[in-house]
């Protein structure tokens, strides 16, 4: 039997299923809150954020899922306990930085699969959730997520000639979306140029300080609906179209550091599923945790050519919004939230309640989320209307 | 909206997903192998138990979802790629002691949503995982599952006249049906009596040592398929026809210390979803962790009135065959592992292949998998043929 037979496309075509509310804690590098305080935070965020008398909907919810790198065990019971819910799905997700985007799966194909109706998606993670790749041997010493960012940069400056300012520039626009987010842990603080980050502390050649995201404490979340139940409530839902996910081990094993293959065979899934190409995206929330990262996601989702993210940054080649909420780089880097709050924003942009930052006239939106040096990645595809 | 309209009779009756595979590493207390090295040995035995051409079947995969309450992150795709298995699902389930049947219910629903054809489930954990309530201030002192497993005793002992003897039988059995098992962590090792019991250390009043399981290391699998690829490739696969699953918090919140309520609500759903009847179950696999639980079990699943399962240990009544393996008791207990080695058991009797210890003419089983004093329980109902 090939992988061909049983990673066809399969999905069921009648499996609709929407999202209906998003929320978001303030992420930061605080002890002021702990973990299960700013979840609680997000979900009353979510609920606030409601037009329609959400908070009515709470007896309702029959999964909760939470995704969280946090070394504890129970976190959904005991956030369910917390906040007062009864219901029948209830357990925790985990896939390093990817748990968000996989936890949001899970929770889609509990709906889809009927054993839920209505199911919220909590991610929250700390600051000091552990990142080093110590499973890795492959890796020698090298087991920080900057060292393969650098060797990633490298490559690409090496291969297409991308230069240290266009990785500057990601660092320069997601900075500066994040000062349109008060909930992102540089909003209120100072914008920032491409000098300053090509003068910010060395870190690993070739990265900067601001070539890279900052560990944070927070948390978001998503409440999802099958389509009955999205229809009756909402007057905006926005439905998860395409999906994909893809692993290639937990070892660096790219023979061919331009490409995180991962991301690519997630995007061709989650394109196929919904039936989308690239160039149909007008927003997406790509996995920026390092500089070079948004600009392999480029060229990874078909936005443009392999090798051309870097003018794609500098703006010559016409590709999606990207990161309007500031991205991992602007909005704080936190394991088990970051997923969920990317989807947070495309779901914003798409029921055009993102504020000063809103995209006009978007419809069609992106989310890629990845882990552990690109070995995961997740890509959903999410239409309004 | 009441949980009557979200929770109502939803669940796709189309989806029809199979076990189609199992295996196990034996239970044990040394360090001579790694958490991982036990997962892969389940795999191994899995694919050995199988008569047909099963590893051929191995580049099939496209979920890996391990089950575990492991501290450390990212275990799904560290084993895919020990595994050399290169999924699209990949993914940690946690919820504590039924991380095991959870992460059945995620697999089963991947699959019935149309995301995976073929998907490999997990367990593994290790002897010292963690098993303190310390969430749970409403316990005080009281965080040692010993401690509430004591207060369920005393008050059946109260209420219906449960006697130390009857509880005793349960370990006793177990202990016994363990010594076929050798897989099992009291395989191979003396029986026990009823004296044997009352006799061993004391531990919380009324519970002594041989009243409760045993921390283990150990792991298991099981491989689930869709409809068209089960049947296609093994002779006798075990549909997943009903699924239950009930949250009730995370701390001790029951008015009546005789019945697990989470139980009861996860049958329920799980008999209506099957639309089995208790008195149809052949072959049970019920959460016995302490000799109590079983006896609550026998009541909470239907298969005796409240109150009665003393008499039904005592062969006074006649009920499915339980805990054929050992249980938890003969078996030992792994976190994770626990949910999936129950289901594993039920598989076989259903197949069967379950060797001397056989149940003639069995077609329906069910599994009980509950965490954290009861505040979580998921059931299944498996039918062969």
């Amino acid at each position: 039997m090939s992988n061909a037979d049983v990673n066809g496309t399969n999905a069921n075509a009648n499996a609709n299923v929407a999202i209906i509310g998003y929320g978001l804690a303030r992420f930061n590098r605080e002890i002021k809150y702990s973990l299960y305080e700013l979840a609680i935070q997000s979900v009353v965020d979510m609920f606030s954020n409601m037009e329609y008398d959400a908070r009515s909907l709470k007896d309702g919810i029959d999964a909760l899922i939470t995704s969280t790198t946090d070394s504890s065990a129970y976190t959904a019971n005991i956030l369910a306990d917390m906040l007062g819910i009864r219901a029948r799905i209830v357990n925790r997700v985990e896939s390093m930085c990817s748990s968000g985007v996989d936890a949001l799966i899970a929770a889609y194909s509990y709906i889809a699969s009927g054993l839920s109706n209505l199911a919220l998606v909590v991610g929250f993670d700390s600051s000091n959730s552990g990142m080093l790749l110590d499973w890795d041997v492959a890796r020698g010493d090298m087991r920080h997520p900057a060292h393969w960012a650098a060797l990633y940069s490298m490559k690409h400056m090496q291969e297409f000639g991308t230069s240290r300012e266009q990785l500057a520039m990601v660092a320069v626009k997601n900075r500066i979306n994040a000062l349109t987010n008060d909930k992102a842990y540089f909003y209120g603080k100072d914008a920032i140029d491409v000098d300053d980050v090509l003068n910010s502390k060395p870190i690993v050649e070739p990265l900067r300080l601001y070539d890279c995201s900052i560990a944070c404490n927070g948390a978001a979340s998503i409440l999802l609906a099958s389509a009955d139940l999205a229809k009756s409530i909402c007057k905006e839902p926005v439905w998860i179209k395409g999906i994909g996910s893809s692993s290639i081990g937990a070892s660096i094993n790219s023979i061919d550091l331009t490409t995180m293959h991962a991301s690519v065979d997630a995007a061709r899934q989650a394109y196929r599923m919904s039936n989308v190409k690239p160039e149909m995206v007008d927003v997406a929330q790509v996995h920026d945790s390092f500089t070079i990262l948004e600009i392999l996601a480029y060229e990874d989702l078909g936005f443009v050519e392999k090798g051309k993210g870097g003018y794609a940054v500098e703006g010559k080649i016409s590709i999606p919004a990207v990161n309007t909420d500031g991205g991992i780089l602007g909005r704080g880097h936190s394991s088990g939230t970051t997923g969920i709050a990317q989807v947070v924003e495309v779901t914003r942009q798409l029921m055009h309640k993102a504020g000063d930052r809103q995209i006009k006239d978007c419809r069609i939106g992106l989310v890629h989320n990845m882990a552990a040096a690109g070995t995961h990645a997740s890509v959903i595809v999410l239409i309004q209307g």
